[in-house]
């Protein structure tokens, strides 16, 4: 067992993109186990686009990150010390959204569910069957109310929530045309994903023509992750009744909180094609819980729902897989390993 | 009788700010009147921002006007020829959106509902009685589900619909903040209309301001019917779970099509607040009539339901009463009348 714990803390605000120095690698002494209380070796680790958010200064739907600590999200490990009545040594544990940007954790349990790596892979339960397919099942059946036939138009498609809402539109009958930034991306999405079209939107012009030819009936359901001009484009071709289901936006993340890009100049249609824009986080859905392991197992088991990893190694490297989700390094879901399974 | 029916044509498609000379006023013989049909003497026409639309030549979820002919709205008149069996010479009949413009009509019926001058004033069918009104109820109750003690946020708030919204949403227990343009506007409000708070958002100095003061719990229910940073500050105020029910935008009615005014800049706090933002128009809401009538009625009876009328005279000032929406001449309804009751 190693002698220390590293962990990432920040070490000053981003301002606009982050960059390498905001972020400090500090080790710490392996922390000890009381009683009630179990040691984690973290085995995986997630970043995630919502981590900018919680960067700034400000109080949102979570707490900021506080300079001078370990910051926080997503982590999958194993149990290496117990006093916890509920936990053994060599269990493995998920925390959804918290025990990251650390190789060592301490938990009273009470943020943590026991996962078998046995029924899928222990970095699945940061991806399809963690947060992220969690985010994509909820508001997508929840808000989007996807029906058969629809138009499904889907941004960030090949990201960790967008692949999978691409394949669980088209498992509920849609037409899904996805959106990505490059051409592996598109590849994916066409050939193992399923959708019916990709648009490759740096490559391809104009981003209104390519979704044009793309959804000749008009779009149904947008799903929303970017923000900017595809929120627009899509707004241009609502149908009526549309919905819009609102992720998030990470094109303007990083843009100045005292200067902020200006939003769509046509949200008047929202008026007059009677749609409806919403947005949600994820723990406004947890009644959903039970359904989502259930079906998701189910697509899984039947090959019908396909994921990518994209695996950065060390925690030394976890800032850049962080940085990396703005520039569209990451296929599928995000993810920094932080030592073996066992 | 008169032996001439006049009317008002669209000359030409107003650009920006509709002015005087985009209209012109025609005069036609009384049109006579065939099997199955009625002639109506106008008594009241109505005109609505959402007028403007309608102006520009493209598919909207109305057709367009066309130049050279009588423009349309919302009429009440006096049948005074049928050879229809279901009217009788002198009975009231209102086109909720049809038969205005125009000093007499002929219609088959289609579009018709009789009227009781005795119920209610002959005007009020084009008002709370009418499209106004239940515009204002169906959309505040099914997309704003205002509940007891939220605070409820109405721009336009002493026009048509705003006026309507207010009273309803008191009526529901809710504590009701109103936006208008004038000190007549805020007193009828505050006075008459019993809002909790009236703002006067061209006196005030800071719109953000005076919302962050009148709201101190924020805003649970935003009644959009302006646009611009009236939009902007509701959604900087918008508590969790918030709803925006979007039913016009009269701020950018006259806007330059092709450069749109921007949006919103902050769009983003729809996905952190998990808000709904829902445009409609009233026909999508046609199974609550029933409701409406009867609620409507028994408010109105219990003196809960107060409204003002602006009242121009002749059809020669239809284009006048029809620009003054668009610089807040009216408290209220804006209605022109035609001639007298019978």
């Amino acid at each position: 067992m190693a002698e220390v714990s590293r962990e990432i803390h920040l070490r000053r605000r981003p301002q606009g993109m982050p960059v390498a120095d905001d972020f400090e690698l500090i080790e710490k002494p392996i922390p000890s186990v009381g009683p009630g209380q179990i040691l984690i070796r973290n085995v995986w680790m997630t970043v995630d686009p919502y981590m900018r958010g919680r960067m700034m200064d400000r109080e949102s739907y979570v707490p900021p990150f506080q300079l001078g600590e370990a910051l926080d999200g997503g982590s999958v490990g194993q149990v290496v010390a117990s006093e916890h009545p509920d936990y053994s040594v060599g269990d493995y544990v998920c925390g959804f959204a918290s025990g990251g940007w650390r190789e060592y954790q301490v938990s009273d349990g009470a943020m943590l569910q026991k996962v078998d790596p046995g029924l899928a892979p222990l970095s699945s339960y940061l991806g399809v069957m963690g947060m992220p397919g969690l985010t994509a099942y909820t508001s997508l059946l929840r808000i989007g109310e996807p029906k058969e036939g629809e138009t499904v138009f889907v941004s960030a498609a090949a990201g960790a929530v967008g692949s999978v809402v691409c394949q669980i539109a088209k498992i509920k009958g849609c037409r899904v045309v996805g959106s990505a930034g490059s051409a592996a991306k598109v590849e994916w999405l066409e050939k193992t994903a399923g959708v019916d079209a990709a648009i490759d939107y740096k490559a391809c012009g104009s981003l209104a023509d390519e979704v044009a030819r793309a959804c000749p009936n008009g779009i149904d359901l947008y799903y929303e992750n970017v923000g900017g001009e595809h929120l627009e484009v899509a707004l241009d071709h609502m149908n009526k009744f549309g919905r819009l289901v609102m992720c998030g936006m990470i094109s303007i993340y990083n843009a100045n909180p005292d200067a902020p890009p200006a939003g769509p100049r046509n949200l008047i249609n929202v008026v007059g094609r009677s749609l409806k824009m919403q947005g949600f986080i994820v723990s406004d859905f947890l009644d959903m819980v039970p359904d989502f392991f259930t079906d998701m197992g189910q697509w899984i088991g039947a090959g019908k729902i396909r994921w990518e990893e994209t695996v950065v190694e060390g925690i030394e490297n976890a800032p850049a897989a962080f940085l990396g989700l703005f520039h569209g390094e990451n296929l599928g879901k995000m993810l920094v390993r932080l030592g073996p399974d066992a």
